[in-house]
């Protein structure tokens, strides 16, 4: 990367915006759907890469992706797609993103690599005794949804979103400041933390959120869905996410996962004490304690 | 309200569109807040009440609610808002409502009086014994939100809305018919379903869901809060409703919601296991379950 990239300046922003940005002469995408179609329209759109090619490791909506300007061009293999890449982002499912990883590396040694993915332990630590670890830093952008697919994707999908990179001791440092500034001139916030932590906090803001919506959405009769009304159709809306893409998040974020199923079900034992106690006094605490914490985040 | 109200058809409207509506020369709002100055608003904009009359329990918003054009005055007495009045709403807590169906009875002995509240069988006991029974028509417009206060009314907030009523064998028929046609000309569908049945639905598709979004608002530590993306969000959002207001909604439905509750905890056993036991063919057919229940309902 060292070589053809260039750290320049950005001078058409006003001073106290000014930062560091990347400049890649070719990047690749791996998976072009939702978040890695809407990476290439911004990498595009902002001149952060003179060319973007595509890969999918279906081989589908490569065309939908040139025709919506996700892409420059697409490619029929990893190593023909990094061929003189500088930039490779894997945007699959988290299952596959160290094979891609691995193969991206064989095309683009010197190349920066990162990815998506919605965990981040196994990865880095699948990658950890390889040489690719030094080119790859891991990077979750908070920018999903519950659609998928590059027909969804969009040129601001990343904008003021909050990307986590997830560096460890592996990391090569200029690379970490290369990805951070990645994200930053593609319209995003960036935050550091250590694959173990990261873990630990999405499957309390997301992976836990999203068991609850889809056995809520499970566990509810088709005969009364005529009366799920907005309340009903917020809480169960991420429910609607890739079941495949899903399973493997649960699988390769297990650990944590359990642990604060466990509490949740242990919170949900006060909640039928209370009720079936009609303590009226507890349930209103209990309301206000869940008040306060959504309140503090707004909409 | 025989005497006074006029049955007729709206002939401004296509053929097939026309309708039974009801007029009222005046109609009484007591609490005027989110639901309350809706109604107010769609009653005196659809032109089917001549007169909006709002009372407050404690005596707020009064002044919003006229500034923003959910009724015409305001009474400062139950008694004095129903003097000549035809029809009362009830848009307070479920708690209050057939304390205040009572007063309105003595107000105003033979008009229609209906309510809002979100849970039906314990309003409907505790009129039932009354010669209110027979004025009283429950219904429950499937319309709230997080957001609460005559601020946020808006004069299309029942537009295609469900309004589920709940007639009981001591329930006029006459005023059953008049109670769904209210709704109707203020924009709504509408539905009939017993006390019962209604609780019982409601505790799955409304409380359930809030007692989940408090209780992963409440779960989640303020550390990890600047995580939360939109899936969080959506999950929760509803968490941020008035907690006085779901206390109430919690006490009066409390057994229909406890073997909701109790099943859930059941189904969450089940993740547990899948995830303890790294299944994966089982946590993606649960996430499949969810996934085409949601999927089923769309945005």
């Amino acid at each position: 990367m060292s070589k053809t990239s260039r750290l320049h300046f950005l001078h058409n922003r006003p001073l106290d915006e000014r930062q560091l940005v990347n400049q890649f002469d070719r990047a690749v995408i791996v998976g072009v759907g939702l978040l890695g179609g809407s990476i290439g329209m911004a990498l595009r759109a902002r001149k952060i890469a003179k060319q973007v090619i595509g890969f999918s490791p279906r081989g589908n909506s490569l065309e939908t992706a040139i025709a919506r300007g996700a892409i420059d061009a697409s490619a029929d293999s990893i190593a023909e797609a990094c061929r003189g890449a500088e930039l490779a982002i894997i945007c699959t499912p988290v299952q596959s993103v160290a094979d891609f990883a691995q193969q991206c590396f064989a095309g683009m040694p010197s190349g920066l690599i990162t990815d998506v993915g919605s965990t981040k332990q196994s990865i880095v630590a699948a990658l950890a005794q390889s040489p690719v670890a030094a080119n790859f830093v891991g990077s979750h952008p908070l920018a999903g949804s519950e659609k998928s697919g590059v027909e969804h994707a969009r040129e601001n999908l990343l904008d003021r979103k909050l990307v986590v990179i997830t560096p460890d001791q592996t990391s090569d440092a200029i690379r970490v400041q290369a990805t951070e500034q990645l994200w930053q001139s593609l319209g995003a916030r960036t935050c550091r933390m250590s694959p173990n932590e990261h873990d630990a906090a999405v499957a309390r803001t997301s992976h836990l959120p999203h068991i609850l919506a889809s056995a809520l959405a499970a566990a509810t009769p088709t005969e009364v869905l005529p009366l799920a009304a907005s309340g009903w159709c917020d809480t169960t809306r991420v429910a609607s996410g890739g079941a495949d893409l899903w399973r493997q998040i649960l699988e390769e974020n297990r650990q944590p996962i359990v642990a604060v199923l466990e509490g949740f079900v242990g919170d949900l034992q006060q909640w039928l004490t209370a009720l079936r106690d009609s303590d009226g006094i507890q349930l209103e605490k209990l309301l206000l304690e869940g008040k306060k914490k959504r309140d503090a985040l707004g909409n």
